[in-house]
C-alpha cells in the first residue's frame, strides 16, 4: 500500500457510499465428518449473490501464519498496517467501555482474581466474578484510593474486568504488567520499563497497595492484576487520510472502540443485528463509509459449536437483502480473521473476502467459501490493501503521478 | 513477515515437530520433447500423497525474477529475509569447507591464477588447477606465509579455489576485492574500505606479496586474486526467534555451513538420502525443528541431465514413506530454488511448495508439480513466510494484538 501522505493527496470526497460488512471469525475449517467448511455447509444464498456479482478473494489480516486479535484485524480492515499501528490491552479495553482517554491518559486493563494466604494467585479470573459485585468493587475502590498528584478511575467491565485510568501530568505508559498470565504466583510488582516511568509505577504500586487491603477480606476477589499499560494511540484518521465521513454501526464495544481510534462516529448500535441493519438503513444519508460488524460468527466458533456457527453464517445471510436495497456504490463482506469451530480460537488462516461494485471487474467465483473465493480475482490480498481498493471502486481516488 | 522482535513474543515451545524437507533445485521447465516438466515426468507417488492431504502453492525465495544462490534460497526457508540477512562470498566457501570460522575472523575467497611478466592477468582460474596441486600450494603457503599478529591460513577448495582466513586481533572484514574480476589487467591491491581496516588491508596486502614470491616460479598458478572478505554473520538464531530446537540433516557442507548460522545442531548426516532419514528418525524425539537437504535434484538439474533429475526426484519420492511414518505433526515439502535441467543452472522461477499437517485447510491439489501447485491453497508465497506458516501450523505461535 502506499503511505497515507501520498493518499491524502489522491482521496477526494464524493456522494458514493462504502459499506464494510465484518462477519468477526468467518473463514473456517473443514468438518471432519462432511468435509465441509462451516460456510461451505450454511445456506448462502444472498451471499453467493454477492459473490456472483462481485470479485472474490482471500484476505491475509497479517501475513501469512500470524493470528490476529481482534484490533490488529479491524486496523488492517481499516487500512491500517496492523504491525505499525498497534493498541495496547489496556486502551482496547477502554475504548470498548467507552471511557473517555485523554492525551496524558494512562489506561491498564484489570482482573480481579483470587490469592491465597501466601499472595499465590489461584484463580486470575476470581470465577469469572459476577459483574453486580464487579461494580460494587470498582465503587468501593472510586471511593478510598488516593495517589498524590493522581487520579486513579476504576470503571466495571464484564465479569471480572475492569480498567484502571490514572490521570495527572508526567505519567508514561511505559509499566510493566503487574499479570504474571499464570496461576500459582504471586502478582508480579508494577516495574518502570523506562526512567521517565518510575513516577507512574510508583503511583501504580501504591493503587494496588491500598486496593489489597481494601480488598484483603472480601471473597473471592481479593486482588486486583493489571496489563497493558497504554496511552489514546494519536494514529491518523479516515477522515485524515481518505476524506471520509465514516461510521461504526457495532453491537460490541471492543469494535466500537478501534473504530473510534480511526475517527468513526460511533452510531447508537442496539442488541441484534436487525438493530444494526436498521441503524445503518437510518443513517445511510449521513455517512459515506459504514463498518457494521457482525459478532456471531466469531463467538460461535470460539465456542466450538459448527453448527452454531453455521447458523450464524444463516442468520447473517438473512440479513444481507435489506442491505443490498440500499446499493451501496462498494460493498465489502469479509471477517476480520478466521475463527475456524475446530479449533475454537482465532487463527492464521486466511480469509474469504468479497467486493462488489459497478467496476469491480467480476471473476468467475459464484460462492461465497474459502475454497471457491481462493479462485477468485483478488487473489490472495493483504487485508490493508481493501480499503484503497474499496476507495477506487467508489471512484474517490484520483490517479497517482502524472 | 512481521519483525522477529514480534514473533519472539509470540513463539511459544511445544512438544509438536516440524519437518521441512528440501529438495534442492525441485522446480523446472518442460522437456522440449514432452512438455513435461522433470516434476510431470517423475512416478511420484508418496508426493502426490502428501499433495492431496495438504496445502500447496508455489514459493518466491526472494522476489520475482530473482535467481537465489544456495545461501539465500535456504535463509529464506528458515524464515530470514535473505536480501537483509546475506553471507559474504568468504564466509560460504568457508563454510561450504567446514572450516572453523571464529568470532573474530575474516575470510575470503581466492581464486589461484596466472599472471604475466608485466603482472597482467592471463587466466583467473590459472586453467582450473588440478585438486592436488591446489593442496600442495595451500600446504606451502601455510608452512611460509607469516604476519605480525595476524595468523593466515590456506584452506584448498575444488581446482583453483582456496579460503584465506586470517585469525587475530582487531580485523576487520571492510577490505577490498584484489580481483578485478577480468583478465588483462593487475590484480587489484588490497585496500581498506574503511578506517578500522587499515592494519587487516595492510596484513593482506603483506600476504599477497609473500604468495607472489612463493608461488613466482610455478605455472600456470602463479598468483592469487581474493574476493569477499567477511566474517561469520551474527544473526538471530532459530532458538531465540522461535524457540525451536533445531537440527539440520544435510550432506553437503555448505547447507550445514548456513543452519548453522541460524543456530541448528548439525547432525552427522551421511553420505546419502538413506543416511539421513536415517538420521531423522535416530533423532526424531531429541529436536523439534528438522532441516532435511537432498542435493541430487539441483546436481543433476545444475548437469543439464533431464533424465537424471527425474530419477533423483524418484528416489526421494521412494524415501518419503520413512519420512511419513513419523507421523510429523507440520511437514513442508519444497526446494530452495528451481534448477531447471533446460537451463543447467539456478533460475528465478517459483518452486512448488507443500505443506501437511492437522489443521493445514487442505486444498483440492493432488499432485506436486509445478503446474498443479499454482493452484493450490497457499497462492505464490514468500518463501521466508513459510516458516511462520509452519509454526502457526504447529500450534506454536501465540494470538497477535489485543
Amino acid at each position: 500500500m502506499i503511505p497515507f501522505e501520498e493518499m491524502r493527496n489522491l482521496a477526494q470526497a464524493t456522494p458514493s457510499r462504502i459499506v464494510l460488512l465484518v462477519m468477526d471469525g468467518i473463514g473456517g475449517l473443514p468438518h471432519p465428518e462432511t468435509g465441509k467448511t462451516e460456510l461451505e455447509s450454511a445456506h448462502r444464498r444472498n451471499l453467493d449473490r454477492v459473490a456472483r456479482e462481485g470479485i472474490c478473494g482471500m484476505s491475509h489480516p497479517v501475513s501469512p501464519g500470524i493470528t490476529p486479535g481482534s484490533a490488529p484485524g479491524h486496523m488492517a480492515l481499516f487500512g491500517y498496517d496492523p504491525v505499525k499501528y498497534q493498541f495496547g490491552r489496556g486502551i482496547v479495553e477502554a475504548l470498548g467501555l467507552d471511557i473517555e482517554v485523554g492525551p496524558g491518559d494512562v489506561v491498564a486493563r484489570g482482573n480481579f482474581c483470587t490469592v491465597d494466604a501466601s499472595g499465590n494467585i489461584t484463580d486470575r479470573r476470581a470465577g469469572r466474578l459476577a459483574t453486580a459485585i464487579n461494580h460494587e468493587l470498582c465503587d468501593l475502590m472510586n471511593a478510598h484510593v488516593r495517589v498524590a498528584g493522581v487520579q486513579a478511575g476504576f470503571f466495571p467491565g464484564k465479569e471480572h474486568r475492569f480498567v484502571l485510568r490514572l490521570r495527572g501530568k508526567g505519567l508514561s505508559d511505559r509499566v510493566a504488567d503487574t499479570d504474571p498470565q499464570r496461576e500459582g504466583m504471586q502478582p508480579l510488582p508494577a516495574k518502570a520499563l523506562a526512567a521517565e516511568a518510575e513516577s507512574t509505577a510508583k503511583a501504580v504500586r501504591s493503587v494496588v497497595k491500598q486496593v489489597q487491603s481494601l480488598l484483603a477480606d472480601r471473597k473471592p476477589a481479593n486482588m486486583l492484576l493489571l496489563r497493558g499499560f497504554s496511552r489514546h494511540p494519536d494514529y491518523p484518521s479516515l477522515r485524515d487520510i481518505y476524506r471520509l465521513t465514516p461510521a461504526c454501526i457495532a453491537t460490541y464495544p471492543m469494535y466500537r472502540g478501534v473504530a473510534r481510534v480511526v475517527g468513526m462516529d460511533i452510531l447508537p448500535a442496539g442488541e441484534t443485528l436487525q438493530d444494526e441493519v436498521e441503524t445503518l438503513k437510518r443513517n445511510y444519508k449521513s455517512y459515506d463509509y459504514f463498518f457494521l460488524h457482525f459478532k456471531k460468527t466469531d463467538a460461535r466458533g470460539e465456542d466450538g459449536d459448527f453448527a452454531a456457527k453455521v447458523k450464524a453464517v444463516e442468520e447473517f445471510d438473512a440479513a444481507l437483502p435489506a442491505i443490498l436495497e440500499l446499493e451501496p456504490d462498494v460493498l465489502i463482506v469479509t471477517g476480520d480473521h478466521s475463527t475456524p469451530a475446530g479449533l475454537a480460537m482465532h487463527s492464521w488462516h486466511p480469509v474469504p473476502v468479497m467486493l462488489r461494485a459497478k467496476h469491480c471487474r467480476r471473476d468467475d467465483v459464484d460462492e461465497f467459501t474459502e475454497r471457491a473465493c481462493l479462485r477468485g480475482g483478488l487473489g490472495q490480498i493483504q487485508a490493508m490493501d481493501l480499503m484503497p481498493l474499496a476507495m477506487a471502486n467508489a471512484l474517490k481516488l484520483n490517479k497517482f503521478g502524472a
